[in-house]
C-alpha cells in the first residue's frame, strides 16, 4: 500500500488506496459489457491458436488476451459513441488495434535487454513463457496486425482509415511511444527534476491515450474543435494514469497488481524526486484538467466519466 | 566461391560465379540512378540523427541506409512504370516502405536470440553498434514508419494507400515474414526434404518481394490480370533469390558479401539438402518461371530484366 500515514489528507489517503486497488475496483461494472465485447473482438482479429506456426500465434494470444484492463480500446469506443458513433465498429477494431500496439510494448519492455520483469497481467511474462525470440516475434506481430485490422476494415471508408493509421503510426513512432522506450531506458536515469519526467510519461502512455481518443473521435465524425478538446482529455488522464503506475510500482503489492513492482527503485520518477504526495496531487491536477477539457469537448457522457472512475476511483474526479 | 568443379555444367558454372558477385556486379548500371534516388528518398523519410532520441535516430539510420542493394523498392517502382506509373511518388514511398520492412527484420535476425550475426551490410549489426534494446526499438520503430509512410503520403488516394496498407501487413504478418522467421529458429532444423524448405524460402523473401511487385502495380493501375502475372514474377524471383542467398552463406566469402556466412551451417537449406547442383537448378526454375510470368503481364520491360540480371547476372535470364 502506498505509505500515506504522514500525509495528514484523507482525501489524498483515499486516492492513494483507490491507486492500488487498480483493476480490481468494482467502479467500472457499467464498463464490463463494453470490455466483455473489447475482449471477444480482440481474440477475433488474431490468427486462432493452433494456426501454424502455432508458437507465434500462441505468444501472440496469450500477451493479448491476458486480463488487460482495456483502457485505450474502451476510450476510442466511448469517444466515438459520444460524438455520434457514426462508424462504431470501426471505432471497436481501431480500439483493438491500439490495445494490439500496447501489449506490443510490454513484450518489449519486460524483455531481459529492457526491464527483465517475471510477471505481467498476474502470469509469466511473453518471453518467460514463450522465450525471447518468439516474444520478440509476437510483439512485432502484434504490432503489424494493428495496422492491417485498421487497414482492412470492411465498413470504414477509405480517408477515415488513412488518417487513423497515419494518427497511430506517429503516436508509436520514434517520436512517440517508442522514444518514450528508448529514453526510459537510457536517458531516465540522469534525470533530477520533474520536467523530464512528466514528458516522458506522455510519450510513454500519453500518446497512445490521446491516439484512442483522436481515432475514436475521428471514427464518431466529430468537429475539430472538440476533437482538440477530447484529445486534451486523454492526455491529462493518460499522464494521470502514469504517474498512477509508478505510484504503485514504488509502493504496491504484486500479488494484487498482476506485474512486477519495485521495477523502478533505481531510477527517478515523478514519486521519488518529488515525494508520493507531491505525485498524487499530480495525479489529481491532471484529473481535475482532464475534466475540464472533456466537458469543453461537448463529449462528456456518463460512461467516459464512469471510464475515468473505473481507473481513478471517484475521489479522481473531484479537486 | 561455389564449388562447382564437380557439375560438369559451364552454365551451371557460370551462374553460381555470378551468385558469389551479387552485390558488386556492374550488370546494374542501368538501374544505378534509380538506387541513389531511393538511398536519397530513404534519407528523407526518417527523422534526422540529431532529433532526440538521437541514439534510436541514429540506429534506424544506419540499419536502413547502408549499403542495401534496394531490390524491393527498385522492384516496386519499376512495376509501376511499367504499368503506367500513374502514382509514381507513391510507389517510390511504397518501395521504401517495404526495405523499411526488409531491414526491420534483418535487424531482428542478427539479434543474439536469433542468427547472433556480427556483420551486416558490410559493417557491424545494428545491436553490436547500438546495444540490443536501442537495436530491438530501432527494428519496431522502421517497420512503424514503414505503415506511416504509407498512410501520410499526400498525393495519393485513401482507397490505394489503404489496399497498399493491408497488403503490406499481411505480407509482414504472422502468415508472412514474422511466421517465416518464427518456423526458420524453431522449425527448419527438422526439416528433412526440400518441399517445406521452398515453403519457408516463400515466407522469408517472396512475400515481401510480391508485396513490392503488387503495390507498385496498384499504384501504376494495372488491371487484376496483370497484377496477378506480375506477382507471380516477383514470387519466383524471390524463391530465386533467397535460394541463392543460402547458396552464398554456405559457400560464400564474408569479405565479399558484407555479412556473415556458414550461419546456416547446421540447420537444413535447399543446398545442403539437395546439393548445390540442385540448389542451382532450383533458382533457374524459378528465374524461367519468373520471366515467363513477366512476359504474360504485359508489363516486361527493360528495366525489370535488368534488374533481375543484376541479381543474378545475364545467365539467370536464360534457361
Amino acid at each position: 500500500m502506498i505509505d500515506v500515514s504522514n500525509l495528514g489528507n484523507s482525501h489524498i489517503d483515499s486516492f492513494a488506496q483507490t491507486l492500488n486497488r487498480q483493476g480490481t475496483s468494482s467502479a467500472d461494472d457499467g464498463l464490463a459489457d463494453l470490455r466483455r465485447e473489447i475482449n471477444t473482438r480482440l481474440g477475433q482479429l488474431l490468427p486462432m491458436a493452433d494456426q501454424p506456426p502455432a508458437s507465434l500465434h500462441n505468444s501472440m494470444r496469450y500477451s493479448l488476451l491476458g486480463s488487460g484492463k482495456r483502457v485505450r480500446p474502451i476510450l476510442c469506443v466511448l469517444v466515438s459513441e459520444a460524438a455520434g458513433g457514426a462508424d462504431r465498429s470501426f471505432a471497436l477494431d481501431a480500439g483493438c488495434a491500439v490495445e494490439m500496439v500496447h501489449t506490443a510494448s510490454l513484450i518489449l519492455d519486460d524483455l531481459p535487454c529492457m526491464d527483465d520483469a517475471a510477471m505481467r497481467r498476474g502470469r509469466p511474462t511473453t518471453h518467460r513463457e514463450f522465450g525471447q525470440s518468439t516474444a520478440i516475434l509476437a510483439s512485432v506481430g502484434l504490432l503489424n496486425r494493428a495496422f492491417g485490422v485498421i487497414a482492412e476494415h470492411h465498413d470504414a471508408p477509405p480517408a477515415l482509415k488513412t488518417r487513423a493509421l497515419e494518427r497511430l503510426s506517429e503516436a508509436v513512432g520514434s517520436n512517440g511511444m517508442i522514444a518514450g522506450q528508448e529514453i526510459d531506458l537510457h536517458e531516465r536515469r540522469n534525470y533530477d527534476h520533474a520536467k523530464p519526467i512528466e514528458g516522458l510519461n506522455w510519450l510513454k502512455t500519453g500518446v497512445l491515450f490521446v491516439a484512442a481518443a483522436h481515432i475514436g473521435a475521428l471514427a464518431g465524425n466529430a468537429p475539430p474543435s472538440a476533437i482538440a478538446a477530447v484529445t486534451d482529455f486523454a492526455k491529462h488522464v493518460g499522464l494521470a494514469f502514469q504517474t498512477a503506475d509508478d505510484l504503485i510500482d514504488q509502493t504496491g503489492d504484486a500479488g494484487a497488481i498482476g506485474k512486477d513492482v519495485g521495477q523502478d527503485d533505481d531510477i527517478p520518477t515523478l514519486a521519488s524526486l518529488s515525494g508520493t504526495r507531491s505525485a498524487v496531487l499530480s495525479c489529481e491536477e491532471n484529473l481535475s484538467y482532464a475534466h475540464g477539457a472533456l466537458r469543453e469537448s461537448g463529449l462528456e457522457t456518463a460512461r467516459l466519466l464512469a471510464l475515468v472512475d473505473s481507473i481513478f476511483g471517484a475521489s479522481g474526479a473531484g479537486a
